[in-house]
């Protein structure tokens, strides 16, 4: 569908995004990697228990090992008398074995001996002389205890794939003896930037240019994200030159992203080149956002292509919205909690009412302010600067769809 | 002060913090780095503006530049007629000048010719013929515009040493033209697994041993606070071979983290090797935190030292709760939002009553579930495995020191 001004209409970030979502992706691939290095990689196939965990009977206390039973109806003022035949070392088999009545000195972590089933804690017990011990507390028989495969069994599923490695995650491998493990290959981003006017930051500057501040911003985005830009450099406004960037690209990447000058000649090379190189295309061309109208989203092949607007604000809301959900896919990542914010939020008031078009998905740069030990959100507004905008915003307010606009407390991505 | 047991009094976190807060630090080294290194980096000096920007008179807008005056009192009903006598093309000075009554071509980001003081949106234009235009819409100077030193001024303070650089402040100094900047050398932390029980991940495991988890929980969590971790292998519970490598770390690394042992032998090393080294030496020895009570924090000579509790879970809370911050200040960083949280929150159902000692602040692990559109925090309970915890939770619930437990809703960091 086509405006009267012969623009394509704008589809909403919800039918964009199932848009984006219901194509089919390549298939992304693997290698194996060592632990020390996987940290944030996405597994790439489940990681099975090996063995047993701990594999012994361990203590959760340090105590004396005993037999429950000789504990039992011990109080303070009724203790139960035991005799001191030994000590657990730590890291080593214990050389003794308990005999009904005895107890052995047992730290923290340490393998029960043969014939104790259950730890008393040293604060419940009194030694009296040499080997004497009395117990002021009854404990059940596996009481403070992990049993051999109560942490973990062998064959149990510990992590599965899709599931990117966090530390904790990387320290149960280690812990499993795990050294080496399969992951999906960072996916590689490839980042063309258009436009006459746009010039590499380290050219001199005349007037009517601007550096390149898109290649830079996107660059940061995707490493952020779990995938490896791919700068292509700066190329003119020239079709035949930016449908062989591109198509090298779809060699080297698995995403292509065109930075776009904000001039309508580039935008229609930019949707042509896509809807050249093969199926589906073009998917949308324009989105209720703002900002980020312009955005064109194609797929071709299984590989993602975005034309990008030109503004820098607009380059990172579409990023964030469309494009780094998107590279977690191709990143093999699956989201287990579909609930859960893909960034960081903060509840903060909004000290000035906004009004937004009913129709369109309003993205407002905020600054946080810290007023009366509250924190406030203050709208950068304003002609739309390139570098004000980026580098004094610390987070969005999104404003939905089917809203107004906001005149207080709303929540801050 | 000692309890009856001879275990020292354990502190309040908010008091552990401020004894380590108070402490000088090293002062952090810098080194000079290109911008597209530099993402995550902390910035050593403030980067002041070498220019102004845009540099030129900038459109916002597909449309015409025009002499403000010539449109005064245009409307629907009684357009104003201009003349078209040229056109602006992207990232070059425009070769006409504009006399009054004309009117140029202009795309959105393009430099406004001499003469031009404003731009007359494209929508509310009509062409008539081949160079008549009619304006439905008056604009005021500077309207549609950008002026040369609008968004930033030569000298103007761009980002402020003590920023960590987000993709886009790393966009917005390739826009400046700035290439290379200072920033602090990231810290180096010594990572020391203590324990006659510990072996490393890659041995023949024997009953009564453990392989080495934190060494690989806490090398994630330093890479992800922004560090660069050390590691220095595991050593057996001896006074001497510890105080030596403690000493050797301090050469090393801008922070030392001794991994316990568990057991009351090793915790008694820690504490005298930080004694032994240097002021101040022990700050603390035990805080009210659990998991976590055993943690011991020292600095001798303006270096850090943490004694860890052995369990995995106490390890991440003691590192999420004293070190992670204490990371961020030696690699430079000064937190400009003091209210920010430093992880990420979600608001979440607690779907079960848990009780907690008043004095003390307790964190549970938790994972979060989806049940009828809602996040629900299931606690992690059950005797304290060493790999279960750590790869099942999602997070965890505070709660604070002055609180008997929890019953519903609460946030989740």
């Amino acid at each position: 569908m086509k405006d009267l001004l012969g623009r394509e209409d704008a589809v909403t970030v919800e039918k964009a995004l199932s848009l984006l979502y219901e194509q089919k992706l390549q298939t992304p691939s693997t290698e194996n990697t060592g632990i020390e290095n996987a940290y944030g990689r996405v597994l790439s196939a489940d990681v099975i228990s090996p063995e047993n965990l701990p594999g012994f009977n361990r203590s959760t206390m340090d105590g004396y090992a005993v037999n429950a039973t000789d504990t039992f109806g011990a109080s303070d003022s009724m203790p139960a008398y035991l005799t001191v035949t030994g000590e657990v070392h730590m890291g080593t088999k214990p050389d003794i074995s308990l005999s009904r009545g005895g107890a052995a000195v047992i730290p923290t972590g340490g393998m029960l001996p043969v014939g104790a089933d259950a730890v008393v804690m040293y604060e419940h017990t009194n030694r009296v002389g040499e080997d004497m011990l009395e117990v002021m507390k009854a404990v059940a028989p596996n009481e403070n205890v992990i049993l051999a495969d109560e942490d973990v069994k062998e064959g149990d599923v510990i992590l599965r794939a899709g599931q990117r490695l966090r530390p904790q995650d990387i320290g149960a491998l280690a812990g499993l003896g795990i050294l080496n493990i399969d992951v999906f290959k960072k996916p590689v981003v490839a980042i063309i930037s258009t436009g006459d006017e746009v010039i590499p930051p380290d050219k001199p500057r005349a007037a009517g240019e601007v550096r390149d501040i898109n290649s830079y911003n996107l660059a940061g985005l995707i490493i952020r994200g779990g995938g490896i830009p791919l700068k292509k450099g700066i190329i003119s406004d020239d079709f035949d030159l930016l449908r062989a960037t591109v198509r090298e690209s779809m060699q080297e990447a698995q995403m292509v992203l065109i930075s776009g000058g904000s001039s309508v000649g580039t935008r229609d090379y930019t949707s042509r080149v896509i809807d050249e190189l093969g199926h589906p295309g073009i998917l949308f061309h324009g989105v209720s956002i703002k900002p980020g109208k312009p955005l064109i989203g194609g797929m071709v092949n299984g590989i993602p292509l975005f034309g990008l607007p030109g503004h820098p604000a607009a380059v990172s809301v579409c990023f964030e919205t469309f494009i780094e959900p998107l590279l977690k896919k191709i990143s093999g990542e699956k989201r287990r909690k579909k609930l859960l914010p893909s960034g960081r939020t903060v509840r903060a008031f909004f000290g000035r009412n906004i009004s937004s078009s009913t129709g369109r998905e309003d993205h407002i740069r905020v600054a946080l302010e810290l007023r009366d030990n509250c924190l406030w959100a203050r709208p950068i507004l304003g002609k739309s600067g390139l570098i004000r905008t980026l580098v004094e915003a610390d987070g969005t307010v999104i404003i939905p769809l089917n809203k107004n606009g906001i005149t207080r407390e709303k929540q801050l991505r």
